[in-house]
């Protein structure tokens, strides 16, 4: 098999919200990125228009010319409301498909569920792969990740969309650089492009999230001495709950870090319920982890996206100060901080 | 369209444990049981061979017979590891497809996956009911239950299989009887046979657990009080503590009722985690329900299934001792001492 070259489709939605995932990819992930696909910004670079990401993929106009870059798979690099592809991406998807090559998407729509999409895939040999689709021989928990011979991180959160994928990939990339072999376990469609690999947990049927969680830790790479498990939702969040319970019992962490952006009080959607003081969350969040194993939350990453360094640096101490824990914004260079608290917990 | 009669099919599993889908039915089915099939016990009825179930239905050996006592509807009332129908039941349940009646199946597996049986019942007419198989329309939760009109009651464990289902039942037969209007509402299958709906939310994909939970507290039958809302799983066993908590968040209660096994310290199945004492179980679920709406443990249902009375009087005693609040076993009579705790509760 080739190795994978990613080509990121973002038409129209390059610098917004929404291109979420193909943000992750572009900063994180695993195979290269060739290019980006965008008309509007094509002939720059992703350093020029997005310098905080960290990539320099060309932008180009144009399938072809993504490909001659060495692109080898097309990677659907949006979350959309209701989980379409943008219509005006079609022609680009069924090119790629004629073209035989692998089209990698993370929307709720699959595009294994799409009638001609799956006939030209099947005349061409293109792999649909649907990120959030999940393995159909997932088994009931067990018990059997408590036994894994790694150490297992969680991140926990105060809500959603706090950064916990992020904090996750920041700490092992710490960890690898003071010398501990770490991977990450990608929980979430972004987090699995990023790996190439991972269970979307929230896609599992609810009997078997604990299982997929369990499957994904007993599964990692036996060499790795650190797992950093992407955590999802809150347990303040009541339409995700469940799914962060489950994970967190399912993959029976050793160590827990708990995500909060600074200032936050109330989750930011529907019904907006409030959020408990951090300390409370995190006697909240270790009470809930003993049920399969003792495990403290370790330290706060704070997201600090919308303040300045200096107020950043203000709600960190404000935080280190109410928890009585290390506290640090991954975005702002974190990590090693963030991480030193984990391996003095872990004992690596 | 005809009243529904059931015929229950548990022939070979008519007194084990397998069949407490059967048993539930029996015991509470809103629709008439016309007969049961079993080849062993016909020409019984149901109250000789199993007097405590509270059936007298008759037991035959053969699908016509069935009929004969006026049977419309074919239950499939066992419970197997693997989820398979059981073998020697296939010509059963065949002739009932091609007579075109209607076939209830509570099994993992699905009658519609199973190509001969789909074939048979499209010539037929016959209605293939997996009761397991969600709303494929299920939304996200949004908040909507916290303003259902009615009460709403949630049934929540320390463990699975504690009798969380019966509790919720005798809770709403002894509100009836005490001149309020309830509805029960099925969270699993032999619920939903009894109910002849609802929704099996361990069924659904995790991302909708609190939405079916809220679908189906705001789609109850609006002239009702209250809604006993059938609990699954517990917050400590880690398979399902998801679920649990998803159905916590989702349905909003108002007011829960703790359903536990008189000296069960420990969960059943792997990994058997322990269980904390009842106070703090007590107080566990009255911080998690406080993320949508205060609901407070106003009853203990104490399951004395394999106690003699006396040694069932004491642990309920003990229990009331030990966590401050009216217990009572609902398999002894105890519904409305358990339904005068939520009614003073709630306000009704």
């Amino acid at each position: 098999m080739t190795a994978r070259s990613w080509i990121v489709l973002t038409d129209g939605y390059t610098t917004t919200r929404n291109a979420k995932t193909a943000h992750g990819v572009l900063r994180y992930a695993r195979d290269p990125v060739a290019a980006v696909l965008d008309r509007e910004y094509a002939g720059k670079t992703m350093a020029e228009v997005m310098p905080g990401l960290g990539s320099d993929a060309p932008i180009v106009a144009d399938l072809d010319e993504a490909r001659q870059l060495g692109g080898t798979a097309l990677l659907l690099g949006v979350a959309t409301p209701g989980g379409w592809i943008p219509e005006h991406w079609r022609p680009w998807v069924l090119a790629a498909v004629d073209a035989g090559m692998e089209i990698a998407n993370g929307l709720h729509r699959f595009l294994a569920d799409d009638a001609e999409l799956v006939e030209r895939a099947g005349a061409s040999g293109a792999r649909l792969w649907d990120v959030r689709q999940p393995p159909d021989d997932l088994p009931l928990f067990t018990g059997r990740s408590i036994d894994v011979p790694q150490k297992t991180v969680l991140t926990v959160g105060s809500d959603c969309a706090v950064g916990k994928m992020t904090v996750s990939l920041e700490l092992a990339a710490a960890a690898a650089c003071a010398g501990t072999s770490a991977e990450f376990v990608a929980t979430g469609q972004t987090g699995i492009m990023v790996a190439g690999k991972g269970i979307a947990v929230d896609r599992v049927i609810s009997d078997f999230l604990a299982g997929a969680a369990e499957t994904l830790v007993c599964d990692a790479n036996q060499n790795a001495q650190v797992l950093m498990v992407e955590g999802q939702g809150s347990l303040w969040h009541p339409a995700y709950a469940g799914v962060t319970l489950g994970l967190l019992h399912g993959s029976a962490p050793h160590a827990l870090v708990l995500c909060h952006q600074a200032g936050r009080t109330a989750i930011e959607e529907p019904p907006f319920t409030k959020l408990p003081p951090l300390p409370e969350m995190r006697r909240v969040y270790e009470e809930a982890a003993r049920t399969v194993r003792e495990a403290r939350v370790v330290a706060v990453a704070v997201n600090c996206r919308d303040l300045s360094d200096d107020e950043a640096a203000a709600a960190i101490a404000e935080v280190e100060d109410e928890v009585g824990l290390p506290a640090a914004d991954v975005f702002r260079g974190g990590g090693p901080k963030l991480w030193e608290a984990v391996r003095a917990e872990v004992g690596l």
